[in-house]
């Protein structure tokens, strides 16, 4: 099954880290894979476009059918492979109703990161403020607080709803970013405690964004936060 | 089984429209509900922040369990209700794909027309730009565009995946908010005619939000898209 499938990634990237760490946990490995750069403009390339005519990463697919939004192909994952390797949503209707709560708020917490560590590119220079600056890092700071408190009743060893599931696959690589990028320990312990919980959890261990064990830590961007 | 649900709504809000949507099309009539007034800023009051922290609309829960991200409710309501009323999500592999790749794209054309027409929202007096103004509007038309492709091979009488699906059900709103607006049914023949099919969609016409009928056309504001 996984050889009919084809998957063109950039290293870090949050949703080609989604992808990856479902099919994972789905026991499909064995997936053809290319990792691309971005700073060569590699998602810009031919054979990006092909697959995904927005030139973007990732570029999914599984036999000709082709899935590139990735909180689409975990959704799709999951469906087509229900039972094989973890199931990734729970049935009862409690957990199933906070795993989508949760799953869809990582995209607003993906959003958010990024308006605070690309904002050179989404304002261009001519077009930057310090005043959005600072908004952008209060946002940010308001919405890792609210997942800090996510996990605050949330049992030992425990995720984001119950057992692991697509919650944590889309929400975790934007939790994962922001310790790289210097956020303190000390002020969000209970996010820096699922961040180590999960780190070492093998579907993600076996797909961690390799130049990440090259240079430890990025930059200390969010440092103050 | 509906009466055990309740929403919190806003009129024409995209998000609040996909869940009534949903509920219609999975039979879940006699759910109570509310409409509330973001004029009034009635997303902000207790009532609704306590189902909804986040202070935004849709707020909506199913006894006690709650989901107020509209894709993560919808997504929850095909679940939980497989069996009941239309099917919104194929089980054939490429429709499936095809289906949440849709579903998924549906979010980056709200944001994409979000920027543009609730601009001076995202930018505070101050931090305007006309080469901004101009990059959002860009933005969109390409986005549209891509939509009209889209459709462009999709056969007379037939949706974004096949069947009516949940893709149709997040990408609707976005799709009639535009010409709500003034948008070009010459330059958007495809996106026209689809808007004119889905309109009269029994799930659809019950939902229209009910300002709309009062006030036929807001603004022209993309007239020249």
């Amino acid at each position: 099954m996984a050889k009919s499938m084809t998957l063109l990634w950039g290293a870090g990237s949050p949703p080609c880290w989604r992808v990856m760490i479902t099919l994972e946990e789905k026991k499909l490995q064995g997936y053809k894979h290319k990792l691309l750069s971005f700073e060569k403009e590699d998602h810009k390339s031919q054979e990006v476009l092909q697959i995904n005519p927005r030139g973007q990463l990732p570029a999914f697919k599984h036999g000709d059918d082709i899935i590139n939004e990735s909180v689409g192909a975990c959704l799709y994952l999951e469906n087509q492979f229900k039972s094989q390797g973890n199931k990734l949503i729970p049935d009862s209707p409690p957990q199933q109703a906070l795993m989508y709560q949760r799953m869809m708020e990582g995209l607003t917490l993906t959003e958010k990161l990024n308006l605070v560590v690309f904002y050179d590119l989404y304002a261009p220079e001519g077009e930057r403020h310090d005043s959005a600056v600072k908004r952008n890092k209060d946002n940010l700071v308001a919405e890792l607080q609210r997942w800090e408190g996510y996990l605050e009743n949330v049992a030992a060893g425990s995720y984001l709803a119950g057992a692991f599931s697509l919650a944590d696959v889309v929400a975790f690589p934007n939790i994962a970013y922001p310790f790289r990028y210097g956020l303190s320990i000390g002020r969000y312990p209970k996010l820096a405690k699922y961040y180590s919980l999960l780190k070492d959890r093998p579907s993600i261990k076996t797909t961690w964004p390799p130049q990440w064990y090259q240079i430890a830590q990025r930059s200390e961007i969010l440092k103050d936060l």
